[in-house]
């Protein structure tokens, strides 16, 4: 398989059905069509799903909202409600649940920020469950919620940090908020990626070599994400096959070009490109200019699609009051 | 004794004075007098000192630097050495121990976030170590570092993630960087106080109730504080006892209004201060208008005492080079 | 008349009531009580007035809210529209007026950004106006805005770099955010004073030496400020009223202490305080310990009134949409 | 010519080589090689050259140095000597010069914040100059700085906020300091050109309508600035033709293939390129993923040339200290 950088599971199945014909053996797919949005629910269903997909079995579900860069409230808005739903969905909370946010990434890294800024905006509630010593409430559940930091930046592995926490906090559920790689320009900064299985090894763009995933933390875990970046060799391949579909259409040439084409594998075409790329251009990412505000603007929309998920007496009309 | 808020050993000291003839039962005091600066050195040594300096045995080393406001880059430097070589003295490390360094304090509050500044700006290194698999380096220590955040962020005790990491990381030292309480405005951002007994319950001006000392994480615990803050009350009541005494000198009035004041004790006065403040002051304090600024400064001065201190191969001369 | 620091004519006012009876020659005063508010309207009618009040003649309003410091959400839309009610009875601004819209202040030092968070969060829309050469628009008005610095960072006046953008962009309307420096701590941060007047020279936290107002920029200016701070050496002088009140009804002694008491004026108390703060205080102030949240809250609540005031076709409902 | 995006005087020079011979006329290039950078000063002579080049008549002084991303303090600090160094040549100040300079850009997005950053670094003077009286100094000489933002951020042409200030202030040289864009990733962030012709309309990457040069402004203009990204589309079309360029080379393929690149222009295969990315790629850039800590260095090594060659009393050895 090809080693193009994505954490989203419908591009390793896009990426499998450019080479293979029908639906993936070992997976079920459904789509849900809204006015504003398109969700995808990938389910993987057994050993040959996760050999064929990449992914450790569980259901990746990914809104996709291609409109969200017109930067329109009333559809961050509803980005909001359709996350909280899609998570309620889940069934793997309640107004019981003891729940712990994380905010995976580089706060010095702005595509990477998301995670971080997410943490910096939801309610968080624990300390006052402790207290006044109380096992629920009416209005809100049990939520903490940290950011770790990258191991550059602290020299440990979030891994580490996050299980110490959580063995001696001992929630039922962990929530990881993340900043995603994807292969498709058009899907960065407008599609939400949640998952029951949590953050698996291999997958991301930093170094989380440790699984935060239910094996290793012993609590289910919960993964929201975005994609914030392509990197840069995977846009050149991406726009290349784009360009050259193109050409072949309007230009009259003969056999032999596509021939040729048709000669160099995928594999060996983007291997060229990194190869090319290589000497100036290590962690070199595309990303919209006003990435910044960009960031701030989903890390609103996750903030608050989680406090109305989390908080039963919380409502998408008071849930802007939440927020900082 | 009074409530007065203080988290410097000396300022116990100088609240036991005022009340009591002679040196404390149960401390040693050393001074040293610096061009610059003042170093005085408060040993606990039993039961007794404990009881009467209200903190646990062990030493105190206060480094007072009165000039430290006039922003001079010489002095700046001149104390981060200082400050290396004090660290050092008290043989809690060498070049194979394992630090975890801990920024305490909330960074959204400029007074409260020295901790997390400092976090910001030293060397950390065990992930080369980890990478390269090493024990030992020829010029850098194994140092890891971490913000915790503070509860009202995070919903977590500050205890519980420290624990929780150490259990994970078995550092074979903490030292931990707190803002502290000051009762005497000349001390405010002038002074750093260093203790080996780590940071312990009822100190500080967060909430920080577990302590963080060797007692509970299991590894010797190094504390470095600055007062960044003096509360109102303390202020005001301080500022009133120069006021008394200045009118005392100035005024030729008789033994009534002598007799007045001498009637109303340490403890009716504060507190009559405080009731007084109450309705709309919660939570004020003093501090100078740049104290952003200042803060700054002082993360710059204890990150370079730390990175000189824990690695052998920084030396001052290149010190700045390893700072952001 | 003494030398304690005060931006708010109400305060100008107490002090004068202070040691002399009834109301002040060549003002005029009405008070509005409204539910959670009080409006005071301070008119300065003519040169007597002027002078009795140490401010040039017009209208200084003064919107009161203790309660704003409990951090309700709902208080704080009322307070952004009645301020948006209070600035459109001034009648200096219709929908064809254009308005440049400047924050003073430090953005490096929290007390003092005020300013330029209201910068930060106004909706700004000359450029629109340009690009499309329209003279009036049905929603909106032409704004521009802009945080000039201190001179401190630029070197540059505050009032030369304002009249510089004036004379080239020509606005109708020039509104000054700023921070303002109060007498009373349970004014920080719960008033807002509105005047037509401007910012005249000798009020002001910072060296702003040049006046902004209609004689020095060519266009009227409305002033918009908060108290943030109070500087030590007022807040000690009221608090020891308050105290040495509290002491004469509860204390039952004699004649010679009271005769002292009046025997000090209240310029010799203040300047006797100053003198003892002096070695260690300069520039110290007062705030709550919260105070980067709270110049957050309070640049919304007058972003958002700016922004219903300025815009027609902006309204409460919908302003949060407009914010930053 | 083709629209390629480049601020860079070296590569409209490499752009016209590519499709021409020999030098070009109007214009005279000199090399210099240092160990670790090399220096290109492109002189644009007359009529000729400026039409040849697109730039007005003047010199473009590079400063390339590929191994400044390895992060080297030495190299840093070194840069900022050769950058004083050419700053100085130029001839355009000296100890008695009045400076006003201006960071260009939107400090919201971090590849364009690298004007507004070297601002908050260096050494501000003139109000010293102003508050005492001065003319002149034995060690700094006379400089003010500012940041105006972009029209999307205030509503007013930068140019006409900067006009507005030297009118006021009447400085002797205006620096200004601007993100640029660079056609070649492997320029971004590791070069620095220098001009005595200001900012002129087309250049830039923001919305500069107004040129910043000596026509306008009435004083001389030089122009510092760093390419900080690339745009997407120059970077797939250059690294296509490099990709192109190996597959000849490899690839045994026959006339017909190479007919039909040949066929191609690059004006046509550059528009496909954009025409094909149009529909998700407004306004992409491609950037280093630690952006925000490059351009934080640029910025010191930018503010530290500026601080030497401005202030006389200054030299690198304490030059460090006058940066925050």
């Amino acid at each position: 398989m090809i080693e193009i950088r994505t954490d989203l599971a419908i591009e390793n199945r896009e990426m499998y059905q450019e080479q293979n014909e029908g639906e993936i053996p070992g997976i079920k797919v459904e789509n849900k069509e809204g006015k504003d949005y398109t969700i995808t629910r990938v389910r993987i269903l057994d050993e040959l799903g996760e050999k064929n997909l990449g992914k450790p079995r569980g259901i990746y579900i990914t809104i996709e909202s291609p409109k969200l860069k017109n930067s329109d409230q009333e559809l961050k808005d509803e980005m909001s409600k359709v996350l909280a739903k899609e998570i309620k969905a889940l069934g793997m909370n309640d107004e019981n649940t003891k729940t712990l946010i994380v905010g995976l990434g580089n706060w010095n890294v702005t595509p990477d920020a998301l995670g971080p800024k997410v943490i910096d905006r939801v309610l968080v509630t624990r300390q006052f469950f402790i207290a006044y010593k109380k096992d629920s409430d009416e209005t809100v559940a049990n939520v903490s919620a940290l950011s770790p930091g990258v191991m550059g930046l602290t020299g440990i592995e979030t891994g580490e940090i996050i299980k110490g926490i959580v063995e001696k906090t001992k929630p039922d559920l962990v929530i990881a908020i993340d900043a995603l790689a994807s292969r498709r320009m058009e899907r960065v900064n407008t599609t939400i990626q949640l998952s029951d299985t949590g953050i698996n090894p291999g997958a991301g763009i930093g170094n989380k070599r440790l699984g935060l995933n239910e094996e290793f933390l012993g609590v289910p875990v919960l993964s929201i994400g975005v994609p914030t970046v392509v990197d840069a060799a995977t846009m050149v391949n991406d726009t290349m096959d784009l360009i050259i579909g193109s050409m072949k259409e309007q230009a009259d040439v003969g056999t032999e070009f596509y021939g040729m084409l048709e000669g160099i594998s995928n594999e060996d075409k983007y291997t060229l490109i990194k190869e090319v790329l290589e000497p100036y251009m290590s962690n070199l990412v595309v990303t919209p200019k006003e990435i910044d505000l960009i960031i701030d603007d989903l890390s609103i929309i996750i903030a608050n699609g989680l406090n109305i998920a989390l908080h039963h007496g919380i409502h998408l009309d008071d849930v802007n009051r939440y927020i900082r």
